[in-house]
């Protein structure tokens, strides 16, 4: 393209685009994965990325094999000295991925050709004994329920910092009053905080849910290929029980490599919680609409919304939040269809887990970390909600107005006066304030229906801010009892 | 049709077929969901169809009306005697389904023509005291969360029918040897007790996940249209945990209606349940196969598996199951997505949820009978098992073999020995044993190698006993501790 | 409940509740399935319902056996009077439905039971040619083939409809203009009539993917248990053949019954259709609403919003679409997933597959239905389009205004310019014109930047009109020679 | 871990693991996605990872702009000058990624970066003039369009091949006899032949869709940010034909950029073929079962099945077709639901669909390419086919028998006949034959059921034969005239 500017450009432009796409020939690594394309890397934790790359991944699996040795030689399965060799070597920094590569190619074995380098790396005394009596799957579970364990103590983390910034939001505006809307209609009035602590509320229960589910995948399984512990002389339950010590695992109740139901509670968990995550984000996306202007994401100069329309500002980052949510819970069904699996093992269901895993955590952590950045940013506009919830000239206040009314009238009555008036105002014909004072009814009950205070939305926000308080120290404590095991460990 | 048969019937056929399928004319109910329908109804339980049926939940929306009316009463927000006339009256019927229905359709409310009727059989000056201060979605929620209970308990009662079940045929057979298979291969010996204690580990799990969403679920929830309880003079949350007291619900922390964690949260835990049986399901499909044989499910005489192939049993029980098993998970997304509530109630997402939890429900429940029926009528050839064990000669005990000969030559060398002979075998170059026998380095290491041992499955099954009976101990001890709990409460 | 008025009526109402749910005693049918529940069946397209109910399928079953019989007289296999018998008593009035539904439990087969009463309706030396050198299976696929087209002709009539309703609203609105919205935020000026037509292309599509799948899915399948047509004597393709033109179906190229793309194709496109009713009716829903108001669906008096707010007008029609469209599409990977079929022919997924088949069918009549009320209903708002297409003062036309300074001052330059002032602005800081009129460097361009021109939404909206005319164009001339079409049939 | 093996390692194993996760600092880049990590890599087509990889993309994004420049020249709205020059700069290699990823990081804009770094490449004169009147979003689209265009064409030749590779293989076993199965139990007698020409059936079909869905994506779309062409001075859709010639594309009937269905279309297609082709895979899958045998795939010294199980041969590549078609599918859904985009554009979506293009394209090319390879590499065993289909003595010709009978007896009472016998027969109580040939009935038919006949399975495969020649005269007529279509262009 670059050359061919005369000429027939124009089939050689798409001659160009369709019959030379494989441009990749420089030697430098371009990248196809949403994780680290320059395009899309951004949407990401970087920790989480790294987390779950080769290099840690395959770190994880050569301590894996190590504190298997280790808990071997104490048991006395293998000599000391072969774990201690073992344990010495399991450095991923001395190990050639670019061979790696090409062996797994050949061997179509994903793990063979790594355990082939291990052993190469320790003296032939030691490598012998290296995955004594285990088989692959082994060590991949294992390692799943460790990096399942990483992943969710950086959630964790940042799902206590959201609700952390979301209280103190909810303290400073419990007496915040703005529309409540239900079936995208005005209903009546709510306060911005209790909105804000039904956001906690959900996302307290989403993280308790994500630590039992953690706590529950947290498990050593080193049963061999069936989970018959055959080539381990009778001691396989008591080394897997000594591993699990040594990894700070439970040691699996029955290791029978085709239970994936621990791992896909977690990731139902996870879809749990990004749904959690996508309504506060769907919410701040509405409330940022150019009409609505309640709420806005933080927004920073550099920033830019358009490439062409240069007022715009976006909720670009709830935006991202929303695109991630999905993305994660497309991946619930695959995890628990994944449960399916035939017999002792099968490697369809193998594959399917092994993909998703990194997947979603990274998608849940970019979620967790990515929902405190957006509700630390948020910046709240007062005098819109105030601006908005009287928009309707008093319309919102229908109910307050029946529920005076109705111990005089009955409630059905009332109910239909109002349904009446409300619609004569919908349809252009003045303001509510008005027909309301004007109606016949309401004359006579002149002493006792006072429609300054019952078309005043502060008036009737019920026990909103009991409501706020309430979750305020729910939240305080459980942060408190918390910290308190945190200490006590 | 029936009197068409001369003159152009080709035409005629078809025009009846295409132009005239409304043939429901004779006034009698003909069903369209599968619930009802003759050809599907067979599929589910009946009790649990009618726990969810128009009868049940309608009464149900009266008794909690009467149990509103009561907590209000109680509190001195509404009169006693309208309370009392409330109760009294809230019966389904006398409710005119066929009015509802109607005025359903005028108002395209769900709720507000059978508040209608029901204010109608009360005496007026109690009419006007029903759903004080409260709103359609609180009832329905309130609803859905005693159904759910309901439900569960049908669910938890049968799991623990299967439990026992299984725990016998463990017993049973926790030294029957069966070929472990891995990615549909043969691969280790393994006992068919310990398959059977692996199903049960993961249905334990699958039936404390849904206990404890049940019991997360069952939440009361009267705030009104946006959870404030602003038409409660301040009385709300007091009438929330009064009715909460009376329904045996907790009273829920932040009452807004958008929050549908919770029942997702329990939506998702029958899904894990459903793979978990869908799992033994398939395990048994297979078993069952012609040429496998090993486990059949219960056949009668009278049961059909084919209008023309006289010899046909197929194993439709289990088909069902998994048929089932597919379509609740189907809903889970449905669900998690339908937690995504815009603002303060939406009733997208509400008629998504109120469509889907009937029918996870009645799956669930007709899952978990269906399974305890499935397990109770396996019948077990052993024969089966050890015809297919050895019918490959020897080479599922390849490991066994591999395991003697490392010590003595090391285990990459071992391997790389079996590995060849295995394949000359599987070219169909003689038997395994006869391959082995005369191998150089098996002659040689002829004292060490007892070739009829490690040739032997029932010698390589490891710790599979102590699995079994560990799982078994863990059961009953659960049991024990359940029924105890039941006997305390 | 009602007797128990007095007493501990606390634990009588849970009782009641918990323990006797199974109030159906009164010999009514009472519902739990969606389409048939007072609550939800006006949710559904009444005459899908019938299309796909007991005896509209039965009645199906029993034509096409009639056909069957019909085409194998035709071509000898079996004697003609067998043919008119079976064809005579083809009457779903005749069959037994109750005594049906109790054998169908007993032999666990769905269709076995209604052959027999079919026998017995028939002569004897006819009965025994019926279902003749057939299995099941063929019945059931050639019934669904034929149901999915009479449900495509529903859809294919309502989307015409829907197609026609916004041809004129796009006409009547091509010049009325409207904040085009892009990420929630006002992005540039549109018409209406632009939206409109864009909702109409879209659909155009997907009537027309509708129709090339039904087509596609209209394939007659006569070959026997696996396909072999080995009990017709050599004759069966052909008699599968002519059974294909009396149905008016296409004959199966390879009559596996295992191959259940063609209808998974059909309900892809349902899943297609179904999401793009969506964004029509997700778009009425936010033009809706209180703040926007800009379009609204139909409502009459009768209409009930809450039981307790009396202003309230929901969207109800529309976000009845969004839900029945979102549990549409949640049977898609059902449908896929569901053509994955063991060997020759499996329960499991031919279970699947009947259930939802109805299900999506009943879905999407409904919502092709369901969306041509929707739009005929809707009420254009034009002041309000304008009140918010004016509400954020000229800020919308910032790109207008970036492409007249490009040219003079440079387009990178212009949006930076633009960036600036928009940001003071959106902080407060005055109004943009104004803000924009005093700026330097467009004081200097006086003559050259006409703000009141460049700020005036109708000056900006580029080729709308002309893409509107286009459309109603392409739109009217496909439906003119879609009706030539069928007058030359 | 290297250089801490004694001292309390057990602490150490797990705080190193833990706590220093972020392990990559040697300044290599290691990944975390499935389509570049040393342990999954070698799942996916190569060239598939390249084709989408940044360097594609973005090097396609360059030549959009170049030939929207060379368009907008043509048309006179830019100076010729400035298209050559921005041709002449449309050069990748010259883009800093680095730099990219940083200003992607601040601007959270995806494409503004890259278009500064491009105006920088460029001449001033000519820079303004780049992406001129257009918006991200057209070009991002645009690319979309041509990328499925390019992974489609690699799909249709792998499938041609698998296709043509399957024609083979039913040719030369039109007549192998194999026991046809339905729920897992035999049924009747099939040729292996016909079951590959279902195969073939549905793959056509497939390739068919896939080629009809790419060619409706296949479209041009430059409306900029609301569909309008608003700065295009009138010409814009001019410009849009204009570049969809340059681009072999079709231009954008009505270019709102809010409608993804017929990208959604597309990758429904490409569920479907996925689905096709793990009904392969799970057949293969099936037969090369230990038990089974019948088919295995393609094994070659080198390949390990376990690093223990010596003997073990894994149908690892159709297993691993099986994993990617689920994940394959799992987009899905994604892809309908992102169809829902509010407004004229929204990010949330375009994210989605953005992230699961790249994938799917690639899980299908993948798919398509590695079916291939699978099908070739089939070795048929017909031993095992003839073994397994007499292993029950002849029940699985029960409706042969009975088909001889019915004419004697009445259909009915030879089905129930039958059903005894076998019924007698699987309890164990002798072999159907000689049940059958001592029955009385059959005694008495003597001279007219001639048994040795009817218990041969060849003597009972129907028009298999047929069915196959038929399929094939399809295939090769379709494939000549596709090859006759390529030779016309």
């Amino acid at each position: 393209m670059a050359t061919d500017i005369c000429g027939n450009i124009y089939d050689s432009i798409y001659s160009y685009i369709l019959y030379n796409p494989l441009l990749n020939s420089v030697g430098i690594v371009m990248h196809s994965g949403m994780f680290e394309s320059v395009l899309t890397k951004h949407w990401f934790s970087k920790e989480a990325v790294q987390l779950w790359n080769d290099h840690s991944v395959i770190q994880l699996y050569l301590d894996i094999e190590a504190a298997l040795a280790r808990a071997q030689a104490d048991l006395g399965l293998i000599p000391k000295m072969a774990a201690d060799a073992i344990a010495a070597n399991a450095d991923v920094a001395r190990i050639d991925f670019d061979a790696m590569a090409r062996d797994v190619e050949v061997t179509l074995h994903p793990f063979v050709p790594l355990l082939r380098q291990f052993e190469a790396l320790c003296p032939p005394d030691a490598a012998g004994y290296i995955h004594w009596g285990v088989t692959t799957q082994n060590i991949f579970d294992t390692a799943d329920a460790i990096k399942v364990g990483q992943s969710n103590a950086r959630i964790d983390v940042a799902l206590s910092e959201t609700l952390e910034i979301l209280a103190s939001v909810a303290a400073t505006h419990r007496l915040t009053v703005q529309a409540g809307r239900t079936h995208g209609q005005h209903a009546l009035p709510i306060t911005f905080g209790q909105k804000v602590v039904s956001w906690m509320a959900e996302l307290r229960r989403a993280q308790t849910r994500l630590n039992d589910a953690a706590a529950e995948a947290a498990v050593a399984n080193f049963g061999g290929a069936v989970g018959t512990f055959a080539a381990m002389g009778g001691r396989g339950r008591a080394v897997q029980d000594r591993v699990a010590v040594l990894l700070k695992l439970k040691s699996a109740d029955v290791s029978v490599r085709s239970s994936f139901d621990r791992v896909a509670n977690y990731v139902a968990a996870l879809g749990l919680m990004s749904a959690g995550v996508e309504r506060i984000a769907q919410e701040i996306v509405f409330m940022q609409r150019t009409e609505i202007d309640e709420v806005t994401e933080a927004f920073n100069t550099g920033k830019v919304g358009s490439s062409t329309m240069a007022q715009k500002r976006n909720p670009s980052h709830a935006l991202n939040m929303i695109g991630l949510a999905r993305m994660l819970r497309s991946r619930v069904p695959l995890a628990m269809d994944s449960m399916v699996r035939p017999n002792e093992g099968d490697s369809a269901s193998g594959n399917v887990s092994s993909a998703l895993l990194p997947e979603v955590c990274i998608f849940a952590i970019s979620l967790a970390e990515g929902v405190a950045r957006l509700v630390r940013g948020m910046r709240i506009n007062v005098d819109a909600m105030r601006r908005n919830i009287n928009s309707s000239g008093g319309l919102i206040m229908s109910e307050a107005v029946m529920m005076q009314l109705a111990p005089h009238i009955g409630r059905h009555h009332a109910h239909d006066l109002l349904y009446e008036v409300a619609n004569d105002v919908v349809k252009g014909n003045g303001c509510y304030r008005t027909a309301l004072a004007a109606h016949p009814t309401i004359t006579k009950l002149n002493g006792v229906v006072d429609l300054d205070y019952l078309l005043n939305p502060a008036n009737y926000v019920g026990e909103s801010e009991a409501i706020v308080n309430d979750e305020l120290a729910r939240f305080h404590n459980e942060a408190k009892n918390r910290s308190g095991d945190a200490v006590a460990e």
